[in-house]
């Protein structure tokens, strides 16, 4: 009997935003991996069995799967949002690449999902309808000068920035910083979009501007989109406003 | 009666890729309106009205739909992938800015979905593993002048890139002198992924060097990744290759 593996994408929030395909690999599975509160979103199904784990044990967490698929389970680990983007995706091909050779021979696939940065522009207009780059403010796997090399980079190029990770337990100062950074590159009247637990209980959405940008909380379930240059900001009369880039360019910065 | 209009994203192909949410929002509405292949991956329902547009006029459809929501129907909009990236999000919310108040006060929604660099990145391993931009290469809607300094941008601060409209029948050139630009910046053992009709008859995946990703055949369903100088590619005996960009940065480039 040969094992599996699949690396399933749930969404941002509830069952609402599961595809089919995932919906399928998770009940093929007999054993699912997972952070925690990732693993409670999936209904149980009678045979299956979880082992949960911490936030930040992805190798461990890839490793175990990857053992056990390789002794014949069928085996999925979910991932919030889409396994490919900050999640457990990459986690698994390094530790396949590091581990021994059984474990690059098995069946494993990666089922895509939506990723917050979708969820939430869907939720304030169309932020992303132009270039836009996806970042990760996590210090912890790369320096922060690199950090702020790219955040200035993407500005100055025009790219919408999608924030992941802006602010953890440890990791406080970084997003203040940040703002600081871009207010360098961008207007203060450049719309930023605050996203909090986007598709799940507790949902919140900001729209604010990046002169503002820093008295908004953040926490870790927050992901944040900070317009470009072209990003507008579309009124309505009792209803949260539209934010959205156009897909064309007016205008060339020199 | 008050109208209604969803932006609906169907995932890159057929029905596997879709969503609870955008399921239950095509079967609500009345009318549908999207480019003709778009509307042929939905399952027919009786008494729904379908309004197929071509390929490139997305400004008069969103107008059509909100036009036609604003008489008081329930009116979807299809958009392959995610509505929010280089789709019909943004022009709706740009129809919105220019048209009639009354288009600004209809209860629209915009429903997320897969969109197509989630559904390569899954076949090929974890390639947007780490930091990623996202890029249309079409300079119909702005200059290639403009192009070519984020592609460099890009690059240059560590940036893997996904290239949305590489080709179309018009644009023949702009994808060779995009790889020679990006050559400039990147070595040309770059990792570079070719998926084309991901999730649909006749996927194709192919993993070449950006040295020679010229040679590769594109078209207007392909979507392109171009690695950064930390993708790696694993070989895997008698299975495609895994390429993937780790999520810890090893080194930081002058």
């Amino acid at each position: 009997m040969s094992g599996k593996l699949a690396v399933v994408g749930l969404g941002p929030g509830d069952a609402r935003y599961l595809t089919r395909e995932a919906l399928a690999a998770l009940d093929e599975a007999d054993a699912l991996y997972g952070y925690g509160p990732y693993l409670h979103r999936v209904a149980p199904r009678s045979g299956q069995v979880r082992h949960p784990t911490g936030n930040s044990e992805e190798g461990a967490r890839a490793r175990a799967a990857l053992a056990h698929a390789a002794r014949g389970g069928k085996v999925a680990i979910v991932s919030g949002g889409d396994p490919g983007v900050f999640a457990m995706a990459a986690s698994v091909c390094e530790e396949m690449a590091a581990g021994p050779p059984e474990w690059r021979a098995l069946d494993m696939r990666i089922v895509p999902g939506v990723t917050a940065m979708l969820a939430v522009a869907s939720r304030a207009g169309a932020p992303l309808g132009h270039d836009f780059c996806a970042l990760s403010l996590s210090d912890n796997l790369k320096p922060w000068e690199l950090i702020e090399r790219r955040l200035a980079a993407a500005a100055e190029a025009g790219f919408v920035i999608a924030l992941y990770n802006p602010v953890s337990q440890a990791r406080t100062w970084q997003l203040a910083h940040a703002f600081t950074l871009l207010g360098r590159h961008l207007p203060g009247t450049t719309p930023v979009i605050f996203g909090r637990a986007v598709g799940r209980a507790g949902e919140g959405l900001v729209v604010t501007t990046l002169a503002e940008a820093s008295a908004i909380a953040a926490d870790m379930a927050t992901l944040i989109i900070i317009g470009s240059r072209e990003t507008r900001v579309l009124a309505r009369d009792g209803k949260a406003p539209l934010v959205y880039t156009p897909r064309a360019v007016s205008s060339v910065p020199a």
